[in-house]
């Protein structure tokens, strides 16, 4: 069972996530190498893996979250809004999850966190148009 | 226009809530009467209105964002529970959310969101066992 | 000097609360004696005293504040639009600082907050009626 | 090792709360029952029972937390207040914490802190003077 | 109606803030067009430019409310301290609302709004002073 | 009296930080040079100094308090780990408080409050490898 959880983790986080996720994993490894584990094993093996809800829903809710917790200062916001990119949502809908945010936890966070959806647009035409370039 | 996003908000917010969110606006009057206005205008007519992003998915976000925010000691969680059983969200479907959300905002939050839900469904039921009885 | 901000918190605390600040004073005694003492002399006696800004703002400004932090569900707010009463500030210009939370905590605390602000309009009306019976 | 991380939880849970917690794990079995698991799985089975730091410093930074934390409306800061008796904190040594959480969060959370401490402290000798009573 | 709350939105911000709040509306037109609007439109066509307050008071409430929000790390308590200059505060009086915010939101989060303070007069005296040089 | 308080909070203050804390309260003095003080006296000599709690226990409660406030993105917690360190916690230690507010206050600041931690730990490595360079 333990192994199972590990292995669910590691398919529900990847169904997501691309390698930013492993390198967070990783980057616990020097400090809190558990930590990492847990976040495999938890977050994504018992709770994301649970089969009550579909993935591409999770996704959206956990922007949500964290847009209202005002945790546009970190690094997780950005590497969510890329997750639900990933499972199918488009960025207008992204957008508008973000503006709908000003209405529960208020403008000053709304801005900030369509200002870190900006960057990953913005991120992401840089690396397709580079992609182009180089075939 | 502005008839108009009032007359969309107030359609918008019926879609979602029933008479629960009328007295919310109606309890405004005694203190901030535009405020309830505000409420119909802005939030259902200008935000949740907007045609980027199905109704469903708002209230779902909704749901996640005041969980997330440790809203529950407030009526507002209360509230947007019932509306999300409205707009076809199944019990447990909402409850994944909740459970979802002790790995963004940590476990207390999250039990006492579901405490919350346990309450909403708890009255559901016995709303409907009395009509059973009172046919 | 400590007795001199001992003194200097109770007046600026009398001038802006009333018998209810007391209580809460005296109400830590059973738990936290020293953290009552605090209170008068930091809070008051070393903070709301300091002579750079005028006792009427400081006190819409603390509104302000408990609105914008969630303080709805203790004690604290209740007190504080009392105070704000108390220094000459008018029921409606307390409403429009709250409205105007809606903006920057979003409408969730906003509501509750103006719910809090009517119950303490509502004991001062009832406070007066009975005064008037009672001559 | 999953029967263990249980086993483990469930020790370090009775090592720390009295039925309170065993009541608040049931409690979820009528709207969540993995979540109940989940406490007594994760939150003690995979962090608390870690052998890197001992279960009575583990306690009092949890209370700490959630003093800061502004969960003074919830059970869980009641509950852990408990379970920081339970493990041999003071009475005094709690308040100190609680006091020293004005300087991180505010008065207005501290004080909400030392009225819940306060609670705790009267039902318990509600309680002791009871069981003299009923030998 | 709608081009009132507008034209009166418009207005109010700019009798506040200066070109910064017209780059924030126009930065949100390559992410979300209408957020930058909403801004106008509802922020201060329907909160700010409501006659039951005066701007001033207003301002000063909002750099209470994001001080006590820790909204420090974002843009917006900076803006905010600016527009508070611009309608007549003096610095004085502008540190002492964040001196007063560690009594409600505890002291790091005065200290780091204080240091934004210092940021904004630093930036104003060198902009003074640039301007002395090049008549 | 009041020169009590500031010697034992200065004292208790060195017993604790190092240079840094001193710079932060000369920090103030280029904007609110009371303030300063107020770290000084109230937070170190009316707070810290108090006999009811060892100090080595208060800072870990500090730390753990910020690291569930969210304070991850201000110089606050990187301060307080450090004073961590001084008063003879070890890392691992500091990192089970830090894994442990994952429970309480959710993964992402958890993750950030590790980080946070490792640059600390890393900033020491990297001056004890100095100091043995230059002898």
């Amino acid at each position: 069972m333990p192994e199972d959880r590990n292995k669910a983790g590691w398919e529900t986080m990847h169904a997501i996530h691309d390698e930013v996720a492993d390198a967070t994993v990783r980057a616990m490894q020097g400090v809190a190498p558990d930590m990492g584990e847990m976040i495999v094993n938890f977050a994504f093996g018992e709770i994301y893996a649970r089969p009550g809800l579909d993935l591409k829903t999770r996704q959206i809710c956990t922007v949500a979250m964290l847009a209202a917790m005002g945790a546009q200062t970190t690094p997780q916001l950005k590497a969510h809004i890329r997750g639900a990119l990933n499972v199918g949502w488009t960025r207008q809908e992204i957008v508008e999850v973000l503006m709908q945010s000003a209405v529960y936890a208020g403008f000053p966070s709304a801005l900030s966190a369509l200002a870190v959806a900006k960057k990953v647009f913005d991120d992401a035409d840089k690396h397709s148009q580079q992609e182009k370039k180089e075939p």
